[in-house]
């Protein structure tokens, strides 16, 4: 390879920046911040606050309190001087709720998966991956240094043939359980036979399952009849259903203990700030004491979705509280969403590289606490602002 | 190579972390979260609290209101519904402090190192690591999936030559400023030299050093005459100084705005809880009003160190807040650590692989509000409960 000389100008340094940008206007791809303030008059379908927990007096309440009582940070790493007595309650009442062995709390979903993927593997595993997994998912699966092996979408048989064929002692199969962008479900108890065929473990990722799938809000491993099994790892946040800010991974007791000494994203990591915990933990009281709201939240989304269809619009089939409805280009997907947007219709906007496909969508979070007329209007006004051409496909 | 499939029952399937766990038990790497309680005695020396900012009631008092204004999170990713005024204010804020165009607020220190890392680099790039990097930085260069080269810790003539011999086009030379374990401080103006020869991009992370290092704690990289250089961006957390949670990257505008495009670890993670964000905006403003504190915290740093010298000890020479004192093994390190806190002096306990080499240390942190006779009282019991092999060496 013959070694292409940059000019030493600082300057120019990072002019290659410039180049990726002006690709990615052409390609309808460039993304914007738009910071929101406290409160809006718009209808939010767009956050992941799925239980409509993260405002909830309760939930502001003990956030509040824990700030200051503790003050607005752990202060140090988990492992240092970052663990609180407001740590160990929220993993404890998360390992009850879960029907596991014990729970260990990161500073985000994407950091528990990180953690759990590298420590759980190395170059003697093989990962058999879902092709639909969520980016950190994938992240963790690089991180792992091993093997990682991607099959198509919930597909059992092909999770079979690539253990079977496999040349690594371990394996893990790793899926969502949940997928974030179309909202269905992994056929979790077929992975879970394939897996203990080939001596497997699975880990799932639940971030949009807990607090909506399953008896009251258990998640969806307890709901396919895995809950505390002694194979299966669950990864979760608890900046969804429990409104707040964090991650945490749920288990055996030896894997939990393993990531302690092991996780790098634990070891190294500040400890989630008290705030987060109480929230997170107020939340999870909330979803215990109030059985029926995940049915509701699934209901909504499956409503929403019905409407839209009927519509003419091309929805998914919500398992959990996602809608995603599929938009032309990521041009028309943008626009769309800014239509909705200038209606105080606040709805998610998924492009590439945020979708498994090619297809840019929208994405509608049904929440349990939206209202008959907040829906109505919700599927007026995706229905009326929707581009020519993304009705009746 | 042979396939050896383990048996297929599920029980066995994390049995191999159980002889892990027995290896790391053997060798005094056994880690274990002691949650503390919002209040304790206890003289800290452990934490990262390097200003005292943390607990300071205008810090607590602004995440409490921002958890009860905003709710106890963001409620989704950035791009989505989690960037509020909070976090615009605070990116506002942090780049004019720092002297540069732009910031950009992560959920933690350790996703602004991957995301940075990788979306700043890739297959075309060379990365030139410092072999004591944080952990963070390490797996963003296994993430960039790029080419790394780990050289020579603090030696510019080392980076020199990676930098000439590379056959790839791009190039990025990636430090800490002040190393986590030693706090001792890289030489940040030989290096950005080193890369402004070759066409490298400089990329510091500032973790330990904003709000401790620089002229009015403004940071490693404007001490070293690099603020606002068009080739350096700065990685930081607000975990730190800032006393609250979250990460940030700094530098020029264009490489801000292609991190909002690009960057996996922003896209794809739940925004930084109000909470946080409004926590280290009240911390950064009282660093503002009282340009003292950076280097009150440095001045009690270089006193621990000198006192536990003199007292026999090995101690770094520390460049910002931390203060590392060598242990002759990982079990004489845990066993000094339980002594020091049973007299009611929190220290922390590193010990690999959270060291760069194979000495554990207790390490210590200087901050800004202790007072003389903690001092005193700090290097009394962390000099008399030293194990004898610590003492002259």
């Amino acid at each position: 390879m013959t070694a292409t000389r940059p000019p030493a100008d600082p300057a120019g340094v990072f002019d290659w920046l410039d180049v990726r940008s002006a690709a990615r206007a052409r390609a309808g791809l460039t993304r914007r911040l738009r910071p929101r303030a406290a409160t809006t008059g718009a209808l939010d379908l767009a956050s992941n606050d799925y239980l409509g927990l993260a405002r909830h007096p309760l939930v502001r309440a003990a956030a509040a309190d824990a700030a200051h009582r503790w003050g607005a940070g752990a202060t140090g790493s988990r492992l240092v001087t970052g663990s609180t007595e407001l740590h160990a309650e929220l993993e404890d009442e998360l390992a009850a709720f879960c029907g596991v062995e014990a729970a260990l709390v990161f500073s985000s979903g994407w950091a528990a998966n990180l953690g759990a993927l590298a420590a759980l593997s190395g170059p003697g595993t093989l990962v058999v991956a879902d092709e639909s997994n969520h980016a950190s998912l994938i992240d963790g699966c690089r991180l792992a240094r091993g093997e990682t092996e991607v099959v198509p979408h919930a597909d059992p048989t092909a999770v079979r043939a690539a253990l079977a064929d496999r040349t690594r002692r371990r394996a893990l199969v790793v899926t969502d359980a949940v997928f974030s962008v179309d909202g269905d479900l992994a056929p979790l108890a077929e992975l879970a036979g394939a897996a203990r065929e080939h001596g497997a473990g699975l880990v799932v990722d639940d971030a949009h399952g807990l607090g909506v799938v399953g008896e009251g809000g258990r998640g969806s491993v307890a709901a396919a009849g895995l809950a505390g099994a002694p194979d299966v790892v669950v990864t979760t946040t608890l900046s969804k259903s429990l409104g707040a800010q964090g991650g945490a991974v749920l288990g055996p007791r030896r894997v939990i203990d393993h990531l302690v000494d092991t996780a790098r994203s634990f070891i190294f990591d500040t400890g989630l700030a008290p705030a987060a915990a109480a929230g997170a933990l107020a939340a999870l009281r909330l979803v215990r004491e109030r059985p029926e709201l995940p049915g509701r939240a699934r209901a909504v989304a499956r409503e929403l979705a019905a409407r839209l269809r009927a519509a003419g619009l091309t929805a998914s089939e919500p398992a959990a509280a996602v809608v995603s409805v599929r938009a032309p280009s990521p041009g028309e997907a943008v626009d769309w969403a800014a239509a909705c947007r200038a209606e105080e219709v606040a709805v998610g906007c998924f492009r590439p590289p945020s979708v498994p496909d090619r297809f840019s969508r929208l994405r509608l979070t049904a929440r349990a606490d939206l209202t008959p007329a907040e829906i109505d209007r919700a599927v007026e006004v995706v229905a009326r602002t929707a581009p020519a051409a993304a009705v009746g496909r």
